[in-house]
């Protein structure tokens, strides 16, 4: 199939800013795809908990928009130029790059001066289908489009695209893994999901949370050692920050061993500033590094970690409940009192 | 020649703490070299900005010790084992590593946790001839030693142990430098070194210092630009502190462009800490390392970038007068006052 795609009616659930509920609204499919475009069914999406902060009111978003960005779908139609083929299963990333700017061509496509965030836009700029709360999306060209096997639990391959493509992300930031002393700050999907990869990689691995449960279930994902805060850490030849605590990030900082590295990737919030004192970071040799989106490869590592290591950690135990695409105040109100780290949307329910 | 060396007698200059003045003493050399040891002639040392601070009081050192950690020699006598041969014209590395560690066989031997330097030791404990302001020293096994050619310039050859090294070692640790926007900031032997270096590797760049002298010397080593501290500075790939001072190091942090890289030296005394927004760090794909010592392939990579670039800079320049062994007090004290980055002291003089 190429770039026709017909006038079928499809569905969106719009957020039209904090306070107003989700809206269910028809719309028509575009006549054709662009160069390199391509059309998905979404199969699940997760909430993740920026969606949450959006929706709290507490993050920034355009709006009227379309949310979601953890989502597992099949490619219904392929315009020319376009890395997959129909009937693909797939997940994409979130950002879409330009590939011409300055940023694209070192290596920095995930800063874009022309930067566009799938499930970020606003309906109304000439990409409505941008978000994964709904039926269908619209993939540009410049999406990372990546195959997920059909055997890969629709729950598991959902987040692949936010919170493991993350962390994929953070371990390209730090150095190799094996018989590493590795220490997790947060242990929501995104610190679970660092403590398996890291695991599966060789490291030994600590994982500290406030949350005694979050704790529990950081054991189950291969930390060899969870702590709370407070604990006294040291000795870390990577720290992993993902959960955005200014507290955690000076944790982070004064728990790594000589040549140490710490990787930021939680603080996505203004917050207190965090000190450094520069002779500790000379003398110990620290390196503190910022992560935020990521390069169209670390998708693919994403990917390859669920196919290959997923079975071996409770990944399919961390999603709550379904809900339909009509039923998203709802979900989005279970994910505030669950324990579950995500509730999922299944957009065809 | 192998390992006996006779018993000659040899002379260095003791110093016996802040407020002693240097003693020139003699002494035998060792009847016996051990494994892999060379014993080596000073032909002529520089006085590194660290000797200044360590004589004034500023920074702790063992007593008596023998100071002096940069310059140029030649090989007296090599033990089996021994890297180099008699004749053989070399720089030398500060430190001396095991070699077996937990930290030196993980590419950390410059924090070696048995980690001896060359120029901080105590003489009375067991390794005498232990810095480069003596007509002698013993390299023990775990130096690197790297020959240099006999054309090079000896006031130019002298500081590739400390400062030419030192600034390999930060380039080591940025991004790849051909076309990047590089800011410098101190514009001492350091300085002057990495503006050379990175206008070499092909990189953009400024060079920021208080002193206007040093912002037109900055000039003559590859600098396309200068700044005074205080003019605003954005958009570098990368950035290397020098100086030490913290108002220099936030500096260069806020001078970074996305995914801009800052590698700190200066700072090896106490200091203000330094405040850093985590999101801004996380958001901007921000990273910052500290560096101290240096690793073998630094000086290797030293000697390199001086034997086949230094030619183009002034790098003789940078010496002022030329002193002997017994005069190493007027030497401290000129050092203090001249304009030139760096005194010498030709110890056979």
């Amino acid at each position: 199939m190429g770039g026709d795609v017909g006038g079928d009616t499809v569905r969106f659930a719009r957020w039209d800013g904090a306070g107003s509920p989700f809206r269910v609204v028809s719309t028509a499919l575009p006549a054709r795809l662009d160069a390199g475009e391509v059309l998905v069914e979404v199969e699940l999406a997760t909430i993740c908990g920026s969606d949450l902060h959006t929706v709290a009111g507490h993050r920034p978003a355009p709006t009227p928009t379309v949310l979601g960005h953890e989502q597992v779908g099949r490619v219904v139609a392929a315009a020319p130029g376009a890395p997959v083929r129909p009937g693909d299963r797939v997940v994409w990333s979130v950002t879409v790059s330009c590939g011409a700017c300055p940023r694209c061509t070192r290596g920095l496509e995930h800063k874009c001066v022309r930067l566009r965030k799938f499930g970020h836009e606003p309906v109304d700029g000439g990409w409505t289908l941008s978000g994964g709360f709904a039926t269908h999306a619209v993939l540009p060209a410049g999406t990372t489009i990546v195959p997920v096997p059909e055997d890969l639990p629709d729950v598991v391959a959902a987040p692949a695209s936010c919170a493991t493509a993350t962390v994929a992300a953070m371990l390209d930031a730090a150095p190799p893994l094996p018989g590493r002393r590795v220490l997790v700050t947060g242990a929501g999907l995104l610190g679970v999901t660092a403590a398996a990869m890291c695991a599966t990689a060789g490291a030994e691995v600590t994982v500290s949370d406030p949350d005694p449960a979050r704790r529990r279930l950081a054991t189950r994902f291969g930390a060899d050692r969870v702590a709370a805060p407070g604990e006294p850490l040291t000795g870390f030849d990577v720290a992993l920050e993902l959960s955005g605590s200014a507290t955690a990030v000076e944790g982070c900082l004064a728990a790594l061993d000589v040549g140490g590295h710490a990787v930021l990737a939680g603080s996505v919030s203004p917050g207190p500033p965090v000190t450094i004192a520069p002779e500790r970071f000379v003398r110990n040799l620290l390196t503190v590094t910022g992560v935020h989106n990521y390069r169209p490869g670390h998708l693919r590592r994403a990917v390859a970690f669920l196919t290959g290591h997923a079975g071996r950690f409770p990944f399919a135990e961390l999603v709550g409940e379904r809900f339909g695409l009509a039923e998203l105040d709802r979900a989005f109100a279970a994910a505030g009192r669950s324990p579950a780290l995500r509730q999922a949307v299944e957009p065809r329910r």
